[in-house]
């Protein structure tokens, strides 16, 4: 069965990197599938990275490579690491993408990728991704082991971001969060997991979840976008398994002006959403 | 032989969500060739899909599984369907994006998809593409029978979409159509065929074709793109059998002030070619 | 093992033309490996499709095929051309989008593409990437002989187009290039070889080298991006072996206000680099 190989890189798709990267690989691994989890990252930015890997690797088979390259480091002494964990391998450089990854616990073993032999031969100070990442995931594509790659690294030695999480405060019955990011649709991706809103609402089952956004005030979960009419607003549990702020066939971050880093809070209320609604 | 599975969406590049529906799909399909028509669709604009997929699958070999992820209704009851016809599977919600391979009188026969055996669990409200139609198209892929994904459906009973239609008037020697997209190059894209111009033209054979688009008049169909000065409109027929309006090296959207929905009309006229032009 | 096809084209994401041409690929070579190279050529652009290829084609193995379709003179009686070189094939129209193949003497022998059994049937006017050149990369995928595809052709016949050359003038120990494009990072590549360069220094090892780029004056080549502070200009050895000049963390093109086309120069100083920083 062929191996599988996922690229995440905020390359854009204007230039000829993503493709070079993909010719180094197949070079190695002529069978692999290639699969782009998107190269529309912001340039340098790991926290979005970390996201879209974290959200997306449990959708892959055991087996795994997932390439991560947002590295404004390159060139310079950042270290690259392999992850191995859960199944999967996660190479990238370590630069915090791997934050969401570690801190769920998924790493088991790591390792400094310092094997030179397995690197291309010249290797430019600007392009690790052709030079370092490509080879050593096309390698491993195609066999190699982990450990094959270079000395073992402890996990706790790997960078990680300070990532926002959020508060369930019990007491006063409310949920802080914050918008993560806005995608395509333009539904606003939140840090608020399922989890906790069913602890906050175990609490008082009967009352009405108000989330506030902005100077907006939406009641209840709605279960699906169209449950609202066209352009009206909605707090549903999204794709990721988090809260998400939509607007039925529209889009939230424009319609309601709320973007990334805003604050997003869930309390309860003891009136019916009828009554709240007037 | 690898099955191919095409993919057309409206969820652009930019977050993890084609790339999560590829993984799913090759946990169960391995092998599979997977294509990407287009994730630009205009969000939750099915005509634009319908015409992409029409216009598309036909270059695909028999065999073919195609996937489509257009889907404003998502989490709501409308259904999900599978029709099979003319050697190609195609998988969508039920919202009209299958329209034109319908009236085409391609479907030979037709599924609601239910078996939730097949589906992702859990699943969610607001991604049926990544929890029931990308690992159906993986089952589909690896050997599924049709008929397995769940009863079978009337074609008649698939929902269809009011698609503008060109009309020719014989007794006036007129056919009317419209603008239906502009393409990446500022092509304008009518649904005017290339067979009603040539029953059109049969009438009078000697006259001259005059395309009224716009405040602008052009004359006779060329054959290519460069037959005209740089930066000079034309009409052609395009890439998908239809009336195409184009500037030569520019872009016709643009330049004409013309885009979707525009009308297009085109007579004939009794005047040579040369003396029309002055 | 299966061949790869890398595809080069103007075409964009937003239309089905890349998904067709790929159909009519997979049709012919169920098993290759299709690999994007970029579909954002500006529409056209037949010097920028050529900088990409350049680029790309050495980091892929021997064996692959590579196809561009930036085709003004789609339908006209240009001709489309297969060239044979360093172990790859390169399939292009004569439209000089293989100027820096040739110049670099990769070319080994030409093909002349007329076979028109090998194309689709009928053929459009508009979409020679859909109906003669994929089925033709899809066919010498499929292990058709080159000599195949049409009678052979000089290489000196092929069309080149005239791309600006850097000069070294070691009387006046000065070399001149320009900007070739900017990348998606804002660095600006540009034609000015790191040969050339380290010809330049070699005659006074001792002397600092200053690169003038617009009304900016950049001292030393650095190693690495973060070399320099965020936001500050650097010169260094892009990835593709040329002389770029980036600012660390942000886009140089917009900060500095330089774009194609600009001109650059690299002098020598006797003064020692901390001298001229004053």
């Amino acid at each position: 069965m062929a191996a599988i190989i996922t690229l995440t890189t905020d390359f854009g798709l204007q230039d000829e990197y993503v493709g070079v990267m993909k010719g180094v690989i197949l070079g190695l691994a002529p069978a692999v599938q290639l699969v782009d989890l998107t190269h529309a990252i912001a340039p340098h930015d790991c926290r979005q990275a970390a996201g879209v890997l974290a959200a997306a690797y449990p959708y892959f088979p055991s087996g795994t490579i997932h390439l991560v390259v947002v590295d404004p480091g390159v060139g310079s002494e950042r270290r690259i690491v392999l992850v191995q964990g859960g199944g999967h391998l996660f190479l990238a450089p370590d630069n915090g993408v791997l934050t969401p990854i570690l801190r769920a616990g998924v790493g088991e073993t790591a390792y400094e990728v310092t094997r030179e032999e397995l690197f291309l031969s010249p290797r430019s100070h600007t392009f690790h991704g052709r030079d370092i990442l490509a080879p050593v995931a096309g390698h491993l594509a195609a066999g190699l082991a982990p450990a094959a790659t270079g000395p073992s690294l402890a996990l706790a030695a790997l960078t990680t971001l300070p990532l926002p999480a959020p508060t369930l405060d019990l007491h006063r019955l409310r949920i802080e969060g914050q918008v993560l990011s806005c995608d395509h649709f333009g539904n606003l991706i939140t840090n608020i997991d399922q989890e906790r809103i069913r602890n906050l609402q175990a609490q008082r089952p009967n009352e009405t979840l108000v989330v506030t956004v902005g100077t907006h005030r939406l009641l209840g979960l709605q279960s699906w976008y169209s449950a609202v009419p066209p352009q009206a607003p909605l707090a549903i549990i999204g794709s990721r398994g988090t809260l998400e702020i939509a607007v039925n066939q529209g889009q939230a971050a424009e319609l309601l002006g709320v973007g990334p880093a805003n604050k997003i809070t869930i309390s309860l209320s003891p009136l019916y959403k009828e009554e709240l609604s007037i």
